[in-house]
């Protein structure tokens, strides 16, 4: 189990090898078993795997290869809609239209999809994780049909991998680790914290590519900047109150 | 691995064992391999320990015995606040102090909080979430001393299990699984997903002791009723505004 944990990759080129069905299924299963609130399972794994609506989805996650040649795609949606019709046709009046269940639906299909990555990795599987699910999730609201109530937090593409990645490389565990309590990030801290990041030789090749000067200026100016994540912040708070979580 | 995965239960008993250094790293480090946001890692664990701490965290967390007894609580949080440090000692200006990136870190959290506790149970500790880290975020920033830009989203307890239950009931798999798109819950599908659940015996004894009709109206007048979620919810989001997340 901790060798599966420690090994993880992030995959992006996929054989085109179907994945068995009852494996599947006991990957999906693996994903039930993770914690939920209140055991309500507020959350749904939507699983596509037609062609026709992998293109779609191809379309909608920036064209990334890897959605059109990974046999599975996984949609995990916060999901109150189920629970509430379970309520309702129980003499219940649910009041879960509101951000407290957005979070805590947010956190149920999260932990679910760590456990399907996990049990897929196991058996031979790879994934990668889309960022994309959260900048377009009104185009999958659309294409897979979600009703208020539920909304796209996370998606993967699973299948055989057809590379060999390395391991990616981390920040030294006492970057992200506190102990007792939240610790001050001084400059020093900073430069030691990053400073095996910052020599690597994808770093430089990165500033090469790039023209910058500095790693962190990849990411602020090139791939992760202020106007982009301003509009997706918007079109996703828009969202969450077309689904009625806020 | 799929034997850890599917033998989750959450623990609310525990001996009073520490848990070893080493193992705690090692564990600490598993979260660390998730996935994360454009490797950013945009998240912190603070890892409590103290018994001082942790009786203030036992009256946060609504005096749940669990968070006295267990030796070790890990409070998972979304931060923004080491990745925006390390930008502007690199001339670089983040742009990070927005909805999207709450969101973004929120999963990364998330993602390591479920590597850190399948890590801990395949070495034989036991955890449990606690969903009081939303209720009571700002209390929770308050005592941990976390600065603007980060957030709690997660935390759990671990430590020695001194009980053994019984694994958790779940829906049918095929309750939370939609195969292509999105699949409508008919009146009768909710019947029959939910029929093994409402036949439970611990159900039965749920509605006597509540004095219920039915299973949904212990859920939603009295666990989590309507003035809670919204109170809770307006707490959570002003949280998120003094953070700087909205």
């Amino acid at each position: 189990m901790l060798n599966t944990l420690f090994t993880h990759r992030s995959i992006r080129k996929y054989r085109p090898d179907p994945v068995d069905e009852s494996l599947l299924s006991r990957i999906l299963e693996a994903g039930t078993r993770a914690s939920t609130t209140g055991n309500m399972q507020v959350y749904s794994m939507v699983v596509t795997s037609s062609g026709e609506l992998r293109k779609q989805l191809w379309e909608i996650h920036f064209k990334q290869n890897m959605v059109l040649e990974a046999p599975v795609h996984i949609t995990f949606c916060a999901d109150l809609n189920r629970f509430e019709t379970w309520c309702r046709q129980r003499k219940a009046e649910p009041g879960y239209r509101n951000f407290l269940w957005f979070i805590n639906a947010a956190a149920d299909a999260l932990l679910a999809s760590q456990n399907v990555c996990l049990a897929a990795e196991d058996n031979g599987l790879g994934i990668c994780y889309l960022g994309t699910a959260i900048y377009n999730a009104d185009r999958i609201i659309e294409l897979l049909g979600l009703p208020g109530g539920v909304i796209p937090v996370a998606a993967i593409v699973m299948g055989y991998p057809a590379e060999d990645p390395g391991l990616t490389d981390r920040l030294p565990l006492e970057a992200v680790v506190h102990r007792e309590k939240y610790g001050e990030y001084t400059s020093s801290r900073i430069d030691e914290l990053y400073r095996e990041k910052e020599s690597l030789e994808s770093t430089a090749r990165l500033l090469e590519i790039n023209k910058k000067e500095t790693l962190a200026q990849v990411f602020t100016d090139i791939r992760y900047t202020r106007p982009d994540n301003e509009l997706f912040s918007e079109k996703y708070l828009e969202l969450l109150r077309k689904q009625g979580f806020i």
